[in-house]
């Protein structure tokens, strides 16, 4: 944890904060916080800066706020994501939050296994707990918006032109004759990363139909976990 | 497992292989590979090819190999990597392996804790274990070579000039003025990569003082088994 996450509603007219819980016992146990230290911190959606330890931590942890600069810059990318297996997806929602993407649509694919849409992983609190995380790895303070669809058909059809909205539009598949394109820095882009399986031919089809390219990483097949980053990195590092 | 990575003396004279253990577990129940089915192999240093089940599965798993291409190319890039904490360190070396690195140096630093070198995952037998699962994953028979070294200093000053040879040599650090470069294709690349906590100004130095060039990936800090996908993504894709 780099920064302490802050709720809105927990810094009062006052700039003061009174923490419990999850971040109290990390603030005493891992960070070892100490009487009158800074702490970098960040309101949940809005601006980061410091805080100065007025009291504790014992059973609560106040802290004096002050709020000074913008969150990190976005990453201008929103993923279409086939529900990667349970464990894969608690690694790849604090990562994608820490890369600073603003969107992803988590979407059924012929080979996502059913059961995976009964984890609690895709739980609503699940996942806002999962991207907290990659907030407090970053410096963030401003979540990717998640969604889930279990109709990949539909959603493609349907929802996902007005959905990707102006960006580029890639999809990587192990078959496709391009490569990764140099994509100027401000262009919003949308990539659809499928199962660890791939995406079946038909519904590479169904995203070209929705102006998706295909575009190849090369031979090797990789794991969601490890794809997610990797071309995330081939795309907008620096 | 997208490849059965079978050992160079598992294979007999005659083409055929046989197999118990984990591989023959994971055939039975994940695969379920079924009598005269044809399954992706690959000899491990070696060619890649197909198998035919002979026989099983059922105390062993008997195949008929033929090997008959090339493992995937390889990515070019050797890792100073600071030991990272276990749990990210079993995550990070199967993503390494699938990535097609050449060689990692596992170094101490300024900010890896002490007691990391107790870990059982520092075991020969067990690097070589997380390995061949990247390797399985990406279809490859070439594990990166694995070292570790106790202590930075030393190393840096006597060894890791020789050891990075001729490549061009990066050291991503968050004050780092310029950017990810273009890096020509088949140019070898070293990266050193710091731990959770960064390299110290000071082992930037020292790194520097051997040709390490500081790049910086942005404001955001990333978690070392999400950094390094995304550096090699940067620099090695498409």
């Amino acid at each position: 944890m780099n920064l302490l996450l802050l709720q809105p509603n927990e810094v009062g007219a006052d700039g003061v904060a009174v923490l419990a819980g999850r971040r109290l016992e990390h603030a005493r146990e891992v960070l070892r916080v100490q009487h009158g230290e800074t702490l970098k911190v960040g309101v949940k959606g809005a601006q980061v800066g410091t805080a100065t330890v007025l009291e504790g931590p014992a059973e609560t942890l106040r802290l004096r706020v002050m709020l000074d600069a913008p969150p990190p810059p976005r990453a201008g990318i929103s993923l279409v994501l086939a529900i990667p297996r349970p464990k894969a997806l608690k690694r790849v929602l604090p990562a994608v939050a820490s890369l600073g993407v603003d969107r992803v649509v988590l979407v059924n694919a012929a080979k996502v296994e059913k059961s995976y849409f009964d984890s609690k992983v895709l739980a609503p609190e699940f996942i806002e707990g999962l991207l907290e995380l990659g907030l407090e790895q970053a410096r963030d303070t401003v979540p990717p918006r998640v969604e889930v669809r279990e109709r990949f058909r539909p959603f493609v059809e349907d929802e996902l032109g007005a959905w990707a909205g102006p960006g580029r539009r890639l999809v990587p598949h192990p078959t496709a004759e391009s490569g990764v394109p140099r994509v100027p820095a401000k262009e919003p882009l949308v990539v659809a990363i499928g199962p660890d399986g791939g995406w079946t031919d038909f519904e590479v089809e169904l995203l070209a139909k929705q102006g998706f390219t295909p575009i190849s990483l090369g031979p090797r097949i990789l794991r969601v976990e490890v794809a997610v980053p990797a071309i995330i990195g081939a795309l907008r590092f620096p």
